[in-house]
């Protein structure tokens, strides 16, 4: 049974796994004051081409999501994402249970535009109602969309004329970087954002974000609020050392690489059975819509997530590779998805 | 330079290390789901002695305790600690950043009592105040010493009769459970204590603390709790292998025992020299109070940290040892400190 | 220039003020412990046909609302609201600040039902989302439309067999119980709802909601949450004596009663003039769709508010009328309407 | 049976129920933006000798310090207070349910100094401790005390070379102001703090508390944060009126001027009976220790509060005088001392 249900059902990429090894034995400083650490900054601050950012690592997403949103805001703040975004859906109200309110708009391919901010902003003119502050976007979003550098500039130019922070979601963001239509660098987007991360967990490493904070109303006392959300991880070395292999020799870019490789095999495969798709993804998770039956059939030796229902027959389904996935086994599944599609 | 800050300067032991190492390939369920976790669970049940548990595993200690206390909790109660207590000293308010005030009371040896608790509740009566509703305790505690079997069993007794939750942070739970005067066992703790943890990142793993529910009221959606929290690890198996090795041939007690025993030899040399300590402590810390000169000169050499100014001349510091503490170490440390001593 | 803004721009009714005035020399247990305000209740529970209840009186509704909600949920759990719903939209984020989510549906009507809410539940599986526990509706809602007999008792139904708290914001159910169109009784809303209120500052006091909790497991502390809001009134015998007056006499249903009789005029004033209402409203707030043009030639003499642009030359605007608006002012605004629409 | 309980347990002065009556069948506009409102600010502005300030009418002292410390807060900020400080014990813990927690300092007289505060300080030094950043006193203090002018310059000093906003409860500020010991004035206060309130609740209001925010950090939003706290009053212009008449013509001295003076008749018979106090307060709340018999007999036409357990045979007790005790009540009650004291 092969799954493809997620980008973070394996563990590590070798290499870092065996730099973990080599350092474990070694003292280091707790909380993420140690050296390699400081070295995995340096190294990303080469990679986004500026000097002048304040970079923290944490765990998780959902954690990294609820710490930068509440050191943001005022407690009347709130924060404007897309209905599909991940703090709206998949986070069990981790923003509001900091105070705050998402404010959402419909996007059919998962992207903020300034006119749809714009639609919030002119519902929330008084002291009755919460005040819009903070603009969420993620890239690649959760449905394997991705910003293209002109729509981000505007976005950007948008959030900066109406005082709005501008936070990037990247848990996905080597597989926006390195897709095919992918025409962002990490420089535009620190450039671009007010804030942003890299995601490490769901491109080979054990776990592990790397917030970049670059507006400078936004760096105050954030270890005082990373602690403050249990988000402080006491051997924080570990964090150093995954981002250090993350970041020396373009691991980080080669892995999301091969995981959007591997999902473009998967996309050919449903496109020349003739299936269409829910959104328009040119990165590792990909939404075909496929008929139930078939569903039923694959699922006998596939694993693979249900996004949504289309019509009574026929359901948008999410299948999803990683770093670790074996050209080997979508090669497979396209055979077998050929086979069965034809029967 | 050696340092004695911390128990978790270190990465893992090396078997936990092979075991992720091992496991780095396969697929597994996300979210702690998996399979390895599932057995670790079984394991420390076995260990416990009960099967009537629920149990999860968090990444750290500060994200256990905001999670454990905030799901117990209604808005107006509060949790009782000791002074010392890490949530109400050394956690940036994360209990009070989820509504609830922190109870204290002082208490030299940093351990409750229930004459203690009982001194809270006679100052909480009516609803101007808050509703004391949960104890929370630390074995060992912050400053290395341990409930005894009696002691415990006086506090379980009193919580009961008073409709009060105890809780029992475990971070260092191995140290107190191997020490030479410890008389409580795993299963003496699941039977007194309504949720207690034991903690991993100070034992051993690179990170995880394994969260032991045994009061049925506290069990309910725990797990929305966590995921809302931030602590939910994507690759939770992560976790679940750690604690399987830990608790497989009894890992968790050797590496708690060994530490216990390189603090011994720093506890002998410090007594040896004549100095008295800050608190009685038969574990992997100790608080000697030295001259400030003597302080000055060891720093040369080691890393450690003050825990407070006892007079003008004099401080009470701290010494942690750990899994990873090498006996070489402390020996040579003894030596200095003999030879410093006596300049 | 005569203001159709709200119901809350006059003081209240002269008996109110006459009662606070006789009893304001007399000394009175503070904090809602009084004499006054144990009478109040037993007129409320003889209105409304119940023993069984708790009653509590609050100063305004947004406190109100969200000491509500946030005592009946744990962190984790949400409310549905209809998207117009007056916590989503008018309270600045209150309920999001005690950690929760609003949870909404679009419902043209301002209504929720047994199928939008079914949507929701739909939406929310696991533990990845928030956890809906509370469904929260208004009545009248805040566009002036009102819930039927059958209809909440199907909301009730539904509510119970899915283990969802039935929440009804009764600001304005003075209106809704003297519509025209009305066919509940607050008998059965104590008998359909798990937790309702019902509303002074909107119908003749100078402030005060009087909370009726039903569902037993709603009950437990509640003077703990109120205190903590800061929803508890030093001088808690004013709710009391102004909730004496109203549930005396029926004082609370002929103001409500008149405040109708008044919106009805003016509703008939917009019929007669062949303007279509942006909602169907029986009650004291009245939504007409009017000529831009129009409104601003009313606005020379009137104040009332816009409600949202309905296409580039009309607007839908919202009249009010209150226990204290005369016949005199509404009849000349309907000889105002016919004449300038008609210009 | 007289009632010595506290300063809230009438309604209002005549002037203040007839300016309500007076203005009640009026047309106001809602939620404090009424002329009323306006005029009161004006007057208070007059009487503190500034005009840069911004002022807001909340209800009551819980909500309004709630308000006001989450609103200058980040969330990992705290507050420190005096262990007796209300919002440390008497709130239900409302601070905290915005998130922050109450650092405390014993005072046995109930008032903080700049070496309180620096002992606070100096046990807050990293990320991993809550950072100080208000300090929150009230004049007069829970136990009757009050500031001089140097102690509230020396305080205001200390809070501005150590980066801490100064928040002053002033729900018992009349009395502070007109007692015999009194070196302060409005005008002080207003150049010495960062923001303050001045009571009406219990100075002769309904209810009331009048905000001054001097900072012009702690301006912004506010009505954002009143609203989201529950704490903006529909009929905002019932609290301008009360405050137009008590600042209109002295009524506020008058009162509170009253209120100290019937204590110092009650003080003056405990003096008289060699009773001693807990504290020395020259204001509205006495503290006299008495033998726990003559409390007993004193309770059968008597209402008044323990305070605290001295020894085995007396117990501290508070007597508090309103704008509204009347001379022939204590009078009596100070002949009736003598009478028991002496039996």
């Amino acid at each position: 049974m092969y799954c493809f249900n997620n980008d973070y059902s394996e563990g590590a990429h070798p290499k870092i796994l065996e730099a973990i090894q080599n350092a474990s034995l070694d003292q280091h400083a707790g909380y993420s004051m140690d050296r390699h650490t400081e070295h995995a900054k340096e190294l990303i601050k080469k990679a986004i081409c500026r000097e002048d950012v304040d970079i923290h690592m944490l765990i998780g997403g959902t954690q990294t999501n609820m710490t930068v949103i509440s050191a943001a805001l005022r407690p009347h703040q709130a924060v404007i994402s897309a209905e599909t975004g991940h703090i709206n859906v998949h986070e069990t109200g981790a923003v509001e249970s900091t105070g705050h309110k998402v404010l959402t708009q419909y996007a059919a391919d998962g992207k903020l535009t300034p006119s749809l901010i714009q639609k919030t902003l002119d519902g929330h003119t008084d002291e009755h109602m919460v005040q819009p502050k903070m603009v969420y976007i993620s890239d690649t979003t959760e449905i394997g969309t991705q910003y293209t550098l002109s729509e981000l500039e505007a976005l950007s130019r948008f959030c900066r004329q109406n005082g709005l922070y501008l936070f990037l979601d990247g848990a996905r963001l080597g597989a926006a970087l390195t897709s095919s239509v992918n025409d962002l660098t990490l420089a535009d987007i620190a450039r671009l954002a007010d804030v942003f991360y890299i995601g490490g967990t769901k491109n080979g490493a054990l776990f592990g974000e790397a917030l970049v904070i670059v507006h400078p109303d936004l760096k105050a006392d954030l270890r005082f609020l990373i602690k403050q959300k249990g988000a402080m991880l006491a051997k924080g070395f570990l964090l150093g050392i995954q981002f250090e292999e993350l970041f020396q020799d373009g691991l980080f870019f080669m892995l999301a690489s091969h995981a959007n490789a591997m999902a473009s095999i998967l996309k050919n495969a449903f496109t020349d059975c003739g299936f269409p798709f829910f959104s328009d993804s040119a990165t590792n998770q990909q939404f075909p819509i496929l008929p139930n039956d078939l569903i039923a059939r694959l699922r006998e030796s596939y694993q693979f997530q249900d996004q949504q229902a289309v019509d009574e027959d026929h359901t948008a389904v999410r299948f999803v590779t990683s770093w670790a996935t074996s050209k080997e086994a979508v090669q497979q599944f396209a055979e077998d998805l050929k086979r069965l599609a034809h029967q």
